[in-house]
């Protein structure tokens, strides 16, 4: 297969398969519906039922079919060289409660879709290639408690604790994570027990399409993106401010503890710091997500005694994270002095930001000019299961499709054209990326 | 009676009616007691128990008793001229839920035991001097639905409109405030009907005695103070940014349209033009006593698309407050179209600043000196009955009494000595006006 000869196949070969694509979204939101949206819950019926239909589409197209200890799905076009590590494509097929269809789904769907494509193309590849549907990526919906997330990738990749098995608990049927494991007909022993189904030893590379989460691609007009890196983030789930309650009329303002006073200047100093740090030329988005007095004793004619509020700061650079953690000690302090106020700014988490492959991000470029597809390079802010890829050491990239709605919301949409471009931009990807591996 | 000599012999008599005090407090809380504080209903039966005692204690000292159509109760030491404007004292004896016990009853007590102690000297004024003891001041918390506020001084007054008799309704036993007014077994026709009860045609003056409620005499260890003028109000009850809300890691900053930003830059911006306005000598307090996001829908992770919060702005100058109304609307227009959001700042309502009477204010300020008492000017920033006086074009003046604790509150806590303080200046006050205007 001669290249520009390869972009005309694999563009009709995976036009071929669009309708494959429409009954298998078609059959999770009937499956799935929950009012507006759909509800699959981690290891509840309705990922249950999205596997069921993954599965029966991989048997009808006579690939090889694996499962996992945690209950990962694996579809497998072989290679040439069995023994060479695999290139997996893929993503979850669980979703928030009363989201959209796509979230996740559209990942795991068009890795088949691809390795249908290429299978009809009677294309070999050389090495395996497998499309992966995963479990409990959207976990902090369903399971509250102490655990890290990404239960289905984590436990895959090694990564998932063994203590998470016990302390993540299920937020409506109150059991553990392993008893869940355990009772969806998955194996918690060897979960528990190791070794880890994928590692860089037997995994070359991971790629996962994945509907967009916020407007980039809508603002640019640009059906498809390729991710730079996952931001990371710095937050303070549980910040307070303590002041004093008085009264609003009766007490001057230099003798008062004004909690909302308080934060409402560290919130606009630390924005207007943000928007310094963007000016010069660096990635941060700033978001205080919740903020309260107190409705059981707050009154308009009362100075406010405590706020409580969130911090959620995100960026591609770890030094930046860290900088702005430092701003918040800095102001926080200074304003506590200046209003005789009480920061508690409570337990502060930062996670590292993951960097999508260099090598395999331009490869993506290369393809989407080859295809004749318009991208840009995006950074994405919420959490995916790529990130844990990364983490185990496996070099992984994203392929971004632009989001006509809102994010975890029954509003998402995405035009079946623009999932069309990311699937042909994924299938080139795992023929050419096969090819030169060879 | 020479002025020093009046002085000598002011001190002595209201030292000797400390016990008369002392028991009247006594009895208010052991018979209102609830919790930790006390408690007693406009027009409900703490209220009408201070008020019972309040009568006996009139009755045993031989003092004129007289009740309106309202209920309000008068007890006069009766002048030379009988047919002159008498002056008035008193305050409310009800109180908030749980309140404290010298809110209201300390100014009423105060106003009878002054004419006790004159009395008691032998002294007969020029014209009739009356303790007023007043209703339903606290009714803000014991009558919802729309009514003007302070209605047993606005009933005596006649500043009460007639619709308030219905549209008032007891948040407890769910009665209209007539209906209320009637099972206490007082006129509401008369009160529906009028003619008003005082009026600057048969009052020359009123002066009350309050506890303060702030912090302003602690702090500067005076026990007690004269009060300059009540502060006017501008308020914004439910007011409400709208943004949109979306996702914190996946929507970049400039597309936006964060709420909670935009609230605490507009806040940040008004606290900033308020400490302006006081550097600048002017009087101003500045509170947003609440402030929320939808906890329905809120999230660490979500942009936030909505905040709602109150604003409370007072002041002794009606000019500053209109300026500050000004300065909402300048902000919130040049914040609304950076930030890409709508503010809906809700009815505002503004309250005209309410000046005590400069004679007597002046007058108050000789007394404390021949006295021997370290006062202070200062305003006052909550409502209270002696308002109402004013609007009714009767010259008032107040004095405040320091407190050691909160206000509407179980720690309100008020010295006997400081009381003492401001009874003896009360009293010298009602001599003195009395022989003055003979």
């Amino acid at each position: 297969v001669t290249a520009p000869e390869l972009e005309k196949r694999v563009t009709s070969a995976v036009d071929a398969q669009m309708a494959l694509v429409e009954r298998f979204f078609s059959d999770l939101r009937v499956g799935t519906r929950d009012g507006e949206g759909v509800t699959r819950a981690s290891y509840g019926a309705g990922e249950q039922l999205a596997h069921d239909v993954m599965r029966q589409i991989a048997v009808t197209n006579n690939l090889e079919i694996s499962t996992d200890a945690a209950g990962n799905l694996y579809a497998t076009l072989p290679g040439r060289d069995r023994q060479a590590p695999r290139w997996i494509s893929g993503s979850h097929l669980d979703s928030v409660p009363q989201g959209g269809n796509y979230d996740g789904a559209a990942g795991a769907i068009a890795a088949l879709a691809a390795l249908v494509a290429l299978k009809d193309l009677g294309f070999q590849p050389a090495r395996d290639l497998t499309a992966m549907a995963i479990r409990a990526e959207e976990c902090s919906s369903w399971f509250s408690g102490h655990h890290g997330g990404h239960l289905g990738s984590r436990a895959a990749l090694g990564l998932l604790k063994p203590d998470e098995l016990q302390t993540a608990i299920h937020v409506s049927t109150g059991q553990t994570l392993g008893q869940s494991i355990a009772e969806s007909g998955f194996d918690v022993e060897a979960v528990r027990r190791g070794p880890a189904f994928l590692s860089p030893r037997n995994v070359q590379g991971f790629i996962e399409l994945h509907i967009e989460q916020g407007p980039v691609l809508v603002h640019d007009k640009l059906s498809i993106g390729i991710v730079t890196s996952i931001r990371g983030t710095l937050r303070a789930r549980e910040a307070c401010c303590i002041g004093a309650y008085s009264h609003s009329g009766a007490v001057p303002q230099e003798l008062r503890q004004d909690a909302v006073l308080a934060v409402a200047e560290l919130i606009h100093r630390l924005d207007e710091a943000c928007t310094r740090v963007r000016s010069d030329g660096n990635d941060i988005v700033f978001t205080v997500g919740k903020i309260h007095t107190d409705a059981k004793v707050d009154s308009l004619s009362k100075v406010p005694g405590e706020v409580r509020f969130t911090i959620d700061v995100r960026s591609q650079e770890i030094a930046i994270l860290t900088q702005v953690s430092a701003l918040l000690d800095e102001f926080s302090k200074e304003i506590a002095v200046k209003r005789n106020v009480r920061f508690e700014l409570g337990r502060r988490t930062l996670s590292e930001p993951t960097l999508m492959d260099r090598s395999w991000r331009s490869h993506l470029i290369t393809g989407a000019s080859r295809l004749g597809i318009v991208a840009r390079e995006l950074p994405c802010g919420a959490g995916h299961d790529a990130a844990d890829f990364v983490r185990a050491h496996i070099p992984s990239c994203m392929i971004f499709v632009r989001n006509t709605g809102d994010s975890h919301n029954p509003s998402e949409h995405m035009e079946l054209s623009d999932f069309r471009d990311g699937l042909r931009l994924l299938t080139w990807f795992l023929a050419t990326v096969s090819v030169r591996e060879a």
